[in-house]
């Protein structure tokens, strides 16, 4: 057989190509650090990106050279999602709510060469400024001050090159364009390489009708960060797509956002759980006549909403589903592009009552095209997709990550055949949903037994007292492990041992489940996206 | 940089494997020849196909061999899409409207192993059997009836092969799954040979939102033959996302397809314009009181319907609109998987009156993301996106043939800087809207100007007395090329060169471009895909 289809490497710089040519009339608002809004249209966008490209060429970047950002989200972030690959570059972003020595830690393991940061994160930068030396410094004038002469100013970089006689940096499909470091939530933080296909490949996937649905009619608000996960991929669907993007800014406050959605109402929402949380209960003590900001806000009736980076309540689908917004569950991790499982209505469960449809969207959903996926049980044997039986996951495709950025093949991360070994414990049912239970290294081994710790957390955090759970293991001599409850009480509330695990057998404890100790404290610590720190926990309560 | 993502070849196993264990309830439906319907779930589809791969396998099946279909749209056509691949063949689909000799001449240029045949088609393959000698002849009992004793019996060799122990043959991601031959209309017919690559990116850009927008809860009614261009790739996209398919199988008048659309709803339709000229014909005549049939049939309201392989004339999609149904109209060829563009509401239109809309809507659409569009004008220059300047349509991408099986390279089709010419020549608007005016072999050069034969036509056919007209090109020694006009009067009307002519004249046409002569024919001839076959009227009308 001689006949061939085309070699067309899948690559970013096609994809902004189409929307320079195709969408150039389509929005991208950005809100500035004064609230005012800032828009111009994809044509604005393809003209700034390819400058930048053209300007950091200018600046000396080489291929696979690493620039990273220090951004909220905003227009000129979009700008260097394409235009640091169409450099030849690498972008990394980096995550603004880590502390600075992580920070540093980070940039060096990377070895960034340049750095893109917004001048309102500059007093940042300058706190992890010793601990890595960046080439240049671009300070995007994001409030609009006068950027310090040390650093150079991205719009007079911009303004300075010709986008018009950039050439794109020939590239190989697998040839990186992004990376970004995991949470860490144990151990150092591990830098995940995506590469032109990963991305292309991720961005086709999850835009599908039952995931994303993306249409260029959408008007896309991305509350996740730009610098988690590439903010679940979707800058790279928005651009493939021309929808219209509402960039939030600094400003996350559930006030700020439900003015947001007034003056720019989206179809497609995506951000994690708490900022959801904070949303309702803001809107929804608004509507009492007479409280504070009464008839100020509406909410988007009919937008979907894309919720990850932490389980997702079922009380908290159900309370924007009265609103007429749908909450879509997804999961997966910085290693996996991010998208790997996405919880969606199934043509099986059309004849479902509300409460089934309730309970499959509170799961973490079904694994998308291109992502194999298995439950291994302790025994390394398959587990059956029977809803019941639980095991690690591990996943499978073209992306999801192989490797780390610096460090050596890890069999506690990668299997002898080639699946990424999540740390995720889950069982899957018969249509395929995920539902989580655990983190591997959170379940309690306890006389040979498991004892997860999300369950006794649930069932712990349903109890009118309690505000937030995280359970530990320690260690026991007899036992192995024994669960310790580290619990924040209610304001005006308390509770005692008796009391809870009185809690615990009527919710189908069984006794030697209990947790034998609680312990009562402030809050719970939390990484910087938002997770239980159970590391921060084992530390204080290391017995 | 080392950290990498995982180097998984895009595969249709992993397809079939998802659908497998994903969506075993949801059902694929087939009309049989005696018009009575089966039914099973992708649970039984599953390993019905890892049987067809393990039999295949038994016979003796190596990698890389084509396994020919000639076959109906029907449940083991579908299973032959993915159980050919699995088992390291070719999927060659053969064109059950073609001429026996052109089947015949086709088998041996792709060299053709085994044949899986409908047992109501072998009278067909029995005229071309001398033709091209298939080692193994497996006969699908689509009627139900006793298999001769000569043949394989498709559903006895499955149910002696065992799916749960066959294992798929390893394959690079660029290997082989599929081949389908031009249509021919212009030289000898020419195999297209698509890859598990191809054939996966294909499937994933066109079931996006905007264009397939396939869903799980989709009912697909697949009326394009799964021997054009693989039913358009449908067939594939179906598998993926686990939708309801209902196959027609041969029944393929307007009245059965109605009959058909009553049993079982689609949501989703895909047919060439004839078919759904036909069917909105008959349904509207039976809308008049006391006419036959009046009262049978309701329309799928809320149906999308994708439309292409010629094209669709606004009238028809005003009709359908006015009964719900939103016709998207596609463009393509065998050569590009096929779908190439496609228009769809976009967001600049979304206050477009319903005229623009319509008028959109009748165009070739928009290029979808991976494909590279550009309009070469004759001088070589690529035409600015205007709506106005035309050039021949050359096309570049992963799922865009390289070249041609068994044929040698050829300047004609592909340029040297790697772009497949299309033969179709198009204005493409400021929004990306392509409109196609001609084929490059049917324009006319007339004293060194052009003179579409495309637009003649379609003002030709606006006349109230014409039913069809083809326009051709014939020698002339003064001007090069003149206009012929082929000519199909309506029943119990009659039109002559004056008549036609002063119409064309308030049409707008310049006196130099009109017909200078009319031929007055029975019917147009059309290619066994439902085209004007221009071939055969310049050999009626040589000069």
């Amino acid at each position: 057989m001689q006949g061939t289809m085309m070699h067309t490497p899948l690559s970013l710089n096609h994809l902004l190509e189409r929307a320079g040519r195709l969408f150039a009339g389509n929005e991208i608002v950005s809100r500035l650090p004064d609230k005012s809004l800032r828009r111009h249209g994809y044509g604005e966008y393809y003209r700034r990106t390819r400058a930048l490209a053209a300007a950091l060429r200018g600046l000396g970047l080489r291929k696979g050279d690493r620039v990273a950002t220090l951004c909220w989200n905003h227009h000129a972030h979009l700008e260097c999602y394409f235009g640091i690959p169409a450099a030849g570059g690498v972008m990394h972003t980096l995550n603004l709510r880590l502390a600075p020595q992580e920070l540093g830690w980070i940039a060096a393991d990377a070895q960034d060469r340049f750095l893109v940061v917004d001048d309102v994160l500059l007093p940042l930068y300058r706190q992890f400024a010793h601990l890595h030396r960046f080439e240049r410094v671009v300070v995007f004038p994001f409030s609009g001050a006068p950027v310090p002469a040390e650093h150079a100013d991205y719009e007079a970089l911009l303004a300075a090159a010709d986008p018009d006689s950039f050439e794109y940096v020939a590239h190989q499909e697998d040839d990186p364009v992004a990376m970004c470091y995991t949470s860490g939530t144990t151990g150092r933080p591990k830098g995940v390489v995506y590469s032109h296909r990963s991305t292309v490949l991720h961005t086709l996937v999850a835009s599908l009708g039952d995931f994303w649905g993306l249409r260029g009619t959408d008007v896309v608000l991305p509350v996740t960060p730009m610098f988690h996960a590439n903010s679940w991929g979707m800058p790279y669907g928005a651009v493939m797509m021309g929808v219209k993007l509402v960039f939030p800014g600094p400003h996350l406050h559930p006030e700020d956002l439900l003015d947001l959605v007034q003056q720019e109402p989206p179809t497609l929402s995506l951000g994690v759980p708490t900022i959801w949380m904070g949303l309702i209960h803001t809107f929804e003590a608004a509507q009492t006549p007479g409280a504070p900001n009464h008839g100020r806000w509406k909410l988007p009736r009919g937008m979907r909403s894309l919720v990850g980076g932490a389980a997702v309540p079922e009380s908290l689908i159900r309370a924007f589903d009265r609103h007429g917004i749908w909450i879509l569950q997804g999961w997966g991790m910085t290693e996996t592009s991010p998208v790997c499982t996405i919880s969606y209505p199934r043509a099986e469960l059309r004849d479902a009552d509300a409460d089934e449809r309730f309970r499959r969207a509170a799961m973490a959903g079904v694994p998308v095209p291109l992502v194999d996926l298995r439950v291994r049980g302790g025994d390394g044997a398959d587990q059956p997709w029977d809803g019941t039986s639980v095991g690690e996951i591990h996943v499978r495709g073209p992306f999801i990550t192989g490797s780390y950025h610096n460090v050596p093949a890890d069999p506690e991360k990668f299997t002898d055949d080639g699946w990424l070994r999540t740390g995720d414990v889950a069982s899957v049912d018969a249509l395929g949903f995920v539902k989580i239970s655990d983190r591997t290294k959170d379940l309690i081994k306890s006389g040979g037994e498991w004892i997860s710790s999300v369950d006794l957390e649930n069932a712990i955090m349903a109890h009118p007292a309690v505000a937030e759970a995280a359970v530990i293991a320690i260690p026991h001599e007899k036992w192995g492990e024994r669960p310790l409850a580290c619990v924040v009480v209610k304001p005006g509330q308390s509770a005692e041992l008796e009391q809870l695990n009185a809690h615990l057998l009527e919710h189908g404890f069984a006794r030697w489940q209990l947790p034998d100790r609680y312990e009562f404290i402030d809050a719970v610590p939390r990484t910087s996206t938002g997770k239980f720190w159970k590391v921060k926990l084992r530390e204080r309560f290391p017995r």
